[in-house]
């Protein structure tokens, strides 16, 4: 059977293995495997979200409130949007599609750092969209915008804090880049790690209300996944304009939400004291990375997130050093596949990243 | 800002209402409502199910096996099928995303029943094809066949027991007609509501196996939502060849299962025994719309499904029958949006069958 052209240049997301596997394939007992790969929340979620959830149980039969009533009510409340201003999706994940999916074809440009989110060209691989990546890494404003000259893309992603690198931009620098862009490119400001970085820097906080009210071509995203622990869960959001966010409910799919993902979000959005100390315990156990790290004679990108991302010396190739974590049962995520000879680790708990620090020195 | 021409197209799925709206729209208390519009089980889910979830909580922030081992691996054994031959979706909903993603674009066509699954069209709209429809709102093979070779279509949907009418095709007439459809057709069974008309009649029942053993351009979808009680947890799948299975996944976003949905539906899986029960109870229950309807000298459609279609003397019209209910908290669905005079109604718990029959005499 033929399928669409554009199906020849996909490439499927590789996502961090999950423990069951490593049991399965190495034959390591679950309890001795420490998973640093998925940058997800060491602290679990809220045991408020816990409660509710199972208080829930009973409601899986019922489809989930396709008006998302609640957590809409929430989400506006918390960024002081309108409702009309906000659409959520089973992760930040289903709004980068819907936005994709309905600005670009195959006749787009689709412009990103060098190294950033996997999915923002996933997504655009399956619109036959053209890829345009900036030379360096990190977001160098003067990099996206002499390629947004050149080659006047639909859509330009700025990932802050960058994924699977840590850093951020300044809110000021970001501004001044979106005054200089037309209002008929989109502009998607990816926040799914700024509870961390506007813990950490106020100067690389972004605010969506002040954002979407000075640009009515740009969309925020966040998450539930990250700092609120409910990655298991797929909600996030995009905040944006009411047009753009018209556009995008087109694209919708009904009952994107599970019932208890509803509950689960906006319950975990009420738990403000928990993500507080979720980012806080995370940047108190990211000073042990620096510190092991400058002992090692290894950098450190300065992150901005819940992850460093460690830069190799040429003798040592990451997929390797991946590779010798695994079999100890430490899963991190290798960037060579990213063009960087790096590894990506989560700041886990104390425990699991005193684990690490041994197993690295093991097998370094 | 301007969008890709095909979402001026687009309509949206317009979903039954939720009881929380039916509580603040009217005023109702929500222990007075009675929701039979999204043939969800009156019996709720498998307590199984929901003690496996609760047992879950604690693992909320880790994202979903996105190998979904279990699960797959328990419905190729349900089915007998290579779990190359499975792919599993937010609802099959989002398997029909990925097909029509996959094969259809704005040159193509799909043909589907005069009256069938509202979402079929909605994801054709999403990339610009053609909606060819057949003249019956029953499923004819010889108005498929003739439109098959009028039109050509790309897409073929075939919803076996149909929603939202309830009839169902016979197995060999589907076979015959499936001989007659050439190879690069994709040919899609839908048989979200065949766990109720296999055990009403077995000439309905279509099983996967035989059916992709014998055609590798057709699949078969299966859903959680219906007879497994699992609507608000969106899990669907497909079955088919391994090279259509392969196509789809290209487009398969990674984690589009949640972490509790994956165990929710794997051990609902191994829960026969409720399945059998919520089936078994659903007919017992229809007897008494049946007779109901005779009495009021309405007429229904012959019902495979967990819910009843009443078709409405031409006096009265649908709309303001199921807005005079709604008033009442009773929640039925509408269908004159799909040009038919009618009411589809899920057959609910005895007590809500009976609230639902005193209504609507009361509104008659």
């Amino acid at each position: 059977m033929t399928f669409n052209n554009t199906l020849k240049n996909i490439t499927t997301y590789e996502a961090g293995k999950p423990i069951e596997l490593v049991v399965r394939e190495f034959g390591i007992d679950a309890a001795d495997i420490v998973k640093l790969a998925s940058n997800e929340n060491p602290k679990g979620c809220s045991p408020k979200v816990q409660e509710a959830v199972k208080r829930m149980v009973s409601k899986m039969a019922l489809y989930p409130d396709d008006s998302m009533f609640a957590l809409k009510k929430a989400l506006a409340s918390r960024f002081n949007v309108q409702e009309r201003e906000l659409i959520i999706g089973a992760g930040s994940d289903q709004v980068i599609e819907f936005l994709i999916h309905a600005k670009a074809n195959e006749n787009s440009k689709v412009l990103m750092s060098a190294v950033t989110f996997a999915m923002y060209e996933i997504y655009a691989r399956h619109v036959g969209a053209t890829i345009i990546r900036t030379p360096s890494y990190e977001h160098r404003f003067d990099e996206f915008y002499a390629a947004y000259k050149a080659h006047a893309p639909e859509i330009i992603f700025i990932c802050t804090p960058n994924n699977p690198t840590g850093d951020a931009v300044d809110a000021q620098e970001l501004y001044r880049f979106l005054e200089q862009i037309d209002s008929n490119t989109l502009v998607v400001i990816d926040g799914a790690y700024m509870e961390y970085a506007a813990y950490k820097d106020a100067a690389k906080a972004i605010a969506p209300k002040e954002l979407i009210e000075r640009f009515d071509n740009v969309i925020y995203l966040g998450t539930f996944s990250k700092a609120y622990g409910l990655g298991g869960m797929r909600v996030g959001y995009g905040i944006a304009s009411e047009s753009v966010i018209e556009a995008l409910y087109k694209l919708r799919p009904p009952f994107n939400i599970t019932t208890l993902s509803l509950e689960a979000a906006t319950v975990a959005l009420a738990d403000e004291a928990f993500v507080l100390e979720s980012v806080q315990e995370c940047f108190e156990q990211m000073q042990h990375f620096e510190t092991f790290a400058a002992k090692q004679g290894i950098s450190v990108i300065p992150s901005y997130t819940n992850f460093v991302t460690l830069q190799l010396h040429n003798e040592q190739k990451s997929s390797d050093l991946a590779f010798a974590l695994l079999k100890k049962g430490i899963i991190v995520r290798d960037l060579s596949g990213y063009g960087l000879n790096a590894i990506r680790v989560t700041v886990g708990t104390p425990e699991q990243n005193r684990h690490f620090f041994e197993q690295f020195t093991a097998v370094l």
